[in-house]
């Protein structure tokens, strides 16, 4: 092969100046939130502040879920075994695929081909309807709806609220919605999932779905490092890692402070 | 192995309740920023204003370096193979440690051993000097001081002037400080670069040495999202990737608009 | 979830007695080769000689393919940043999938969509125009045909070869050199490289398309931990590592003893 | 940085000919087994045939123990997210470590010190006998002895047999035994594990400790396949998977044939 150019458009690194997408890295530092930036990396522009907080929302929304999720589950077998932490990061981020994490991108093609049908003139309604037939002919569960555990998932409607306060809800935000008063009609509820809800607000930011599971594996990150650390000062090694066992032992409920 | 309980103290989830050190997640999400709920979930409490903003900051600063990282080579490799996007965020993962990422975990040991001699009641000059003899007659070199390619580090200038505005500045701040003065004495300078910033700040926060590499992953992550969706869109598959042949094209220097 | 029983009939552990398949794993050691323990492991029976020799060629034929590899830069990345063996390892696992190693499992594929014509009556040259037809018509170029580097794969005659003297040739192996003569006939020559005869050769002998990678990773782990252990005795940490630039220092060229 | 040129030692690759450590590959394929494949890679040189059969053996006695290791665990939690098959197998590499698998390595560094004593001149009863007063007084368990649910680990005496036969035993066999024997004398038995064994053949191979997790990653990289595929096939996807529920269902108990 000859040798040959390419480009990046990302970062710019000179002697004591980095600059992403053109700004100065250290003066994006304390002065716009680690949400804007994410935006900002991916995007190429810097959101508004009411998105921006929207992407916080929505990370801080995948921060963790427990000890059951499979990728927790392999994140602590790893740590049990001694590996460091950047080993234990990294078998989580391969346990987040189709079935776990992945209902995000999954979803945001589903929506997406419901927002067509919105752009195209056809009410939420009637597009979200042909979109349950269309699954359901196909024999595919619907991704982005129902949980394991919550029949009502908390984080959608917050997430989904913050959404609309920002401005930034659109046709894929009006379709899941469709879909799931579609699905209560038709005596099949099933809830709008965390996962569902990030999709139809990441699809309505105008993010690519290849990009859905990085913003999981990114948030989760912060979950994984408190369930390495926690495997290493409570567990010993090699032990056997039964999550029905676990009992949650930490602090309780509690409320933020009005001041917030 | 007989059956046996364990207990986490992480996250406790119930039918529509999930609560994160207490906190009902759909309660944080909008109310506090990703740096917060990091702090929180890994040190068990909410940190103040202040200190969610410096470890906000302190993410922002790790969120890219161009395509020169051993790491990113070895997302871009990955991806340039097909690899779906969790699994290149993985084998970025894998390549942070010792040379790289590492010497956070490595400055943060350092500088706690000048930290227990300034808590000892000697001054962080004398204490710095110290560790650098130390560090000479052992044949190490200094992690966290020194970079390829920046002779003054501007992230580094940025945190710890962050760290002090927030008065989460300690000890190890200033070992790290007094450390530059006194190879600048010596005639051999070396700036603080943002790995031994970055050290010093969550060392001065309490944070376990343990941890650090999960900062960056977490943080990098990000970029390695923008660096994998770039070499999908702008590549071809199985390409020689070819760090030196790099050009920068992306947006022209600028400013952040001085509202912010 | 209730507590659910579940099964796995690879191997039982006792105290003292481990079954791999019904057979002891300590009668199994000295008695069969790795190749034979492989077939056994994956499909339940023992292999006759012929074929167990055969599965040992075919992980041997991927042993190794020098420092271009993305997969191999990915280890060799990993390694410079210090990482163990162990996350160099799995890096270069990661960086197998469609473009670099897998291949073999859309050849397999269409291999089997060429056998079940054979099958049915079709002669083998009609079966491959047809299918030489289909790809293009799909735009889709012919996986496991073709070489950046060779224009004739020592591997793949020598493993047909080997599979025609094992008796486990079959209707696989048949499409894919229709294939090749079909191409050579149309004028636009293409070898079956080593990816399309270790997919002929796994399909005839009836293993899954979805195992096909991990014979690949299987093998080429002998290959990555020679690179690790190379790049740790004669390199430095976080060096530039530009494929173009290496040069082969080794054994020089060499034949086996005839005695074997 | 300039351009730097650089060597590797192990693959040559030229248009239609692949030597590694100077042979053709295709030469190799059929005529060397894979463990004088993997020993040429590392080595330089093809072993001997008997030491080709002990390195075969060798890999083979680790090719499987069931679904309990932590490491087939994280395999099929990632399995049941829907990961890919090298995923699942990175997965598996990532939670190698210290404490499983990893005992190889810190035996051979143990058994070092032994059978620098013994090449010294020393007994290997009194060189044994002064490594266990080293451990304990340490505070540390000898690794490569005892195991959780062996008393007598049936591959390890079949491993040291052929090792004997081999003509390869040396003084890190001798002192392994050694061991066994000081502590049988002294009233805590422990036997000398798969691991310890292994770690004693290697050592007296001649092989770096650094690349003896290595190994145990390259077979078990064949039960692993085994596990994803019966995860695939035998169950669905996101389970909860309890090793301690997990009954086995294969092949009853049956002997090689005497032929072999």
């Amino acid at each position: 092969m000859p040798e040959q150019g390419w480009a990046s458009a990302i970062t710019s690194v000179a002697p004591n100046e980095i600059r992403v997408r053109g700004y100065r890295i250290d003066e994006l530092m304390g002065r716009v939130s680690f949400g804007e930036a994410v935006y900002l990396i991916l995007r190429g522009e810097l959101p508004g502040d009411a998105v921006g907080k929207l992407v916080e929302a929505m990370i801080v929304a995948s921060v963790d879920h427990g000890v059951t999720p499979p990728s927790t589950l392999a994140v602590r077998n790893a740590a049990t075994t001694g590996a460091p932490l950047n080993a234990c990061l990294a078998a989580g981020a391969l346990a987040v695929n189709k079935h776990h994490g992945g209902a995000v991108e999954d979803c945001m093609r589903l929506l997406s081909r419901g927002a067509a049908r919105v752009q195209a003139g056809e009410a939420a309604a009637v597009a979200a309807t042909a979109l349950i037939g269309e699954e359901k002919a196909a024999g595919r569960r619907l991704p982005g709806f129902g949980h394991r555990i919550h029949t009502d998932d908390p984080r959608s409607h917050r997430l989904l609220t913050l959404a609309k306060e920002a401005g930034a809800s659109g046709p894929h935000v009006a379709v899941a919605e469709a879909i799931v008063a579609a699905l209560a009609k038709g005596g099949k509820a099933l809830p709008l999932n965390v996962d569902g809800a990030i999709a139809a607000v990441l699809a309505d930011l105008g993010f690519a779905p290849e990009l859905a599971n990085g913003f999981f594996i990114l948030a989760r990150t912060a979950g994984w490092m408190a369930h390495v650390a926690e495997e290493l000062q409570r567990e010993k090694p090699m032990r056997r890692i039964d999550q029905q066992a676990c009992m949650y032992d930490g602090a309780r409920p509690r409320e933020l402070s009005s001041s917030r």
